[in-house]
């Protein structure tokens, strides 16, 4: 499920996920990062603004990702189930970066500048499924609250999938987290 | 039910806001608002760190007064419910503020480095609210989903609230978000 990336650019991930793992994320520069991967800071920079957003490469394709899945969902779908239609492709996509994301997790929870970009990654990620919403004729009240339930579940069982070892257990932890979602706010 | 306050950090909020309101977030310096409020910048920075702390005064007494609710709230509540007990102090505590947080709400939309601040305070509502449920003997699952569903009903609500004029619509508002997201989620 990778999209294509040029090999420098997944170099330069590698090296620094190992580094920030084994010297800490403060500690490791840009110049370490780039020198592990056989490259340049120039080159690092050409794929990075900083550190930071090596954490965040992917994003922008679980945005994307998910987006496409609720805009391609059949129309006859309540709101909720055209923004689960997402969840399949994101755990699949997901999988293989189990090792990359559990170190991340750590990392997260130790920065507050990089919990902050999470913070807003996700915020975007509500307001993308919002408007995919919208798009498809849901009125903004339920668009909006259907669109941060998503985030929610996805948020809560990738904090579960990052706490154990299987990488497949993902889409299992969003069914149960939707389920607990409908279960607090019914009880 | 505001808090007793200093009348120089009272001064300084009310020149703070208007001056956003009438010049911009960004071209007002701290030295034009300590100016506006008859005090010097060293008062101002005894009061607050830089000119965003002044939009997120009431952030910490949000927090407070949610988790105390919750905390007060009889035992044999749901989780759910514990978090809604929330709702009332809340919504009373803002009826006065409206003013004011109709001009941050422009600002807020209008300014990056004022969003990241205000998710990371709705992140750390979110956070006291799931620990005070682990208090009440809440599981860790139900907390984390019944504390973000109780924020995103207040932030949803909250939204509609600084768009309307009337002060006191928030707690309306909190139910209709409430009762949405349950039927989106049911659905």
């Amino acid at each position: 499920m990778t999209r294509w990336k040029p090999d420098a650019q997944l170099r330069l991930i590698g090296a620094a996920i190992t580094l920030f793992d084994e010297r800490g994320y403060e500690e490791t520069t840009v110049a370490q990062i780039a020198q592990a991967a056989g490259l340049t800071k120039r080159t690092f920079f050409r794929y990075f603004a900083d550190k930071r957003e090596v954490l965040f490469n992917g994003s922008n394709e679980l945005i994307e990702d998910w987006v496409a899945a609720v805009a391609a969902a059949p129309p006859d779908l309540s709101p909720m189930a055209a923004v689960c239609a997402g969840l399949d492709p994101i755990a699949a996509m997901f999988v293989e970066r189990h090792a990359f994301a559990r170190i991340r997790a750590r990392i997260i929870v130790a920065n507050p500048e990089v919990q902050e970009r999470e913070l807003i990654k996700l915020q975007s990620l509500a307001v993308a499924i919002k408007d995919v919403l919208l798009d498809r004729g849901v009125s903004p009240n339920p668009a909006i609250l259907a669109a941060q339930a998503g985030v929610t579940v996805f948020h809560v069982a990738f904090g579960r999938w990052v706490e154990q070892d299987d990488p497949t257990a993902l889409r299992r932890f969003m069914d149960e987290s939707l389920d607990e979602l409908r279960s607090v706010t019914t009880a």
